[in-house]
């Protein structure tokens, strides 16, 4: 069998030169969307549907799904939630179908089409990703969200943490590979501090949503692995 | 009046996201259009016109001009030169017109369409640049011509080296450029060592031009800055 490879996408407008098709595709926007997936599918979220537009996500309301949206960071008006994992903390949603539309997030899970198998990655899942990767045939995008279709620090770093894990066994041969790579390993040791001059932080900084950030750079809090099935996130079992 | 901002686009694909309308935009594509650029007009050429494909290079070829065209790292049957700094030296081509095409560099160059000012960029000509931004007044893109539309090392690491020289005069808030920067910091002291596991490196690795990569990374070989002027680049005087 031939050694699979891996690729990183730095942003979802370059997403159809990766070619995402027959891949597995994880989609990375750590701060806050797929953070969020993580943490409301490890406290028994039934499942989680992700849509382009706040008018999708208000007809899926109307149905009886629990909302959430988000835009430029900010919880939307007329909506349930808003974009922070600790909503969905103490199992406060167990059961329910929630609808969700995000800045950078659902439009990446949207351009990956055609992937054989989309997953949801964060720092808060990074070991379950990592496993759930090495026991899939296929070859790998880690298509990272961004911010309004341009690279980010946080993702890219993300992206880079997967393939450190992951570069014994797969091969590689992207320059954005190399750049997730270097970025993962000049941040490691205090992620946290890397990024505190990244745009994305300084942008959530002044809405007063530290505690966050910080909560969406900790490492394997959850083995959850988000998985899309039909159109909707599941846990993966 | 205020600071002047800097920004890097990782790729042409991203730049409409960036806004080149009204900035001083460097195009960048080290390996090895503004490269060949520099060494032209440093050897005296009388005028780069850049153009998109090659049917438009032969017919400025019919018109007299010296046609240089590479797709894929490689000269292409039927023109005078292909894509090497070298060509140039030794004022092989002093006071000719030079049409010229390639797979990334020319691109950017197009892309770069509303811009109130396009310059070419390379380690060749580093201090040159620096102190032409220095004496402008717009904000600055640094416009990475990259691979086919996906990012490449040594484009966002020669950013990086601008980024650097200036960012005591200049502000900065893309994680693009806090990105170029990090590329840069690493690969400062060894930048041909730091490439050498580059898709781009590799590839030209198998055409035998390892002499053109190394001389490609080569700082301020020439005091020369080529500038857009009527469509066409010419030497700043």
């Amino acid at each position: 069998m031939s050694v699979r490879t891996i690729d990183v996408c730095v942003s979802p407008e370059l997403v159809h030169l990766h070619e995402p098709q027959g891949k597995l595709v994880v989609v990375i926007d750590i701060l806050r969307a797929t953070s969020c997936m993580t943490s409301a599918l490890a406290n028994q979220v039934e499942s989680i549907t992700p849509v382009a537009t706040l008018e999708e996500c208000k007809v899926l309301g109307a149905q009886g799904y629990v909302t959430a949206a988000e835009r430029d960071g900010n919880k939307m008006e007329g909506f349930d939630l808003g974009n922070s994992p600790f909503s969905y903390h103490n199992n406060a949603f167990a059961g329910k179908k929630i609808a969700v539309t995000t800045t950078n997030g659902t439009q990446a899970i949207v351009r990956s089409a055609g992937a054989s198998d989309i997953i949801a990655g964060s720092f808060l899942n990074l070991s379950a990703v990592v496993n759930y990767i090495k026991n899939r045939p296929e070859d790998i995008l880690l298509h990272c969200a961004g911010w309004k279709g341009k690279m980010n620090l946080e993702d890219t770093v993300y992206a880079g943490a997967i393939v450190d894990a992951l570069k014994s066994e797969l091969k590689h041969t992207e320059d954005s590979v190399l750049t997730a790579l270097e970025l993962y390993h000049s941040s490691k040791d205090n992620i946290l501090g890397y990024l505190s001059n990244s745009s994305h932080v300084n942008r959530l900084k002044g809405k007063g949503i530290m505690k966050d950030i910080e909560y969406c750079l900790t490492k394997d809090v959850f083995d959850v692995v988000p998985v899309m099935r039909g159109g909707v996130l599941v846990k993966h079992t």
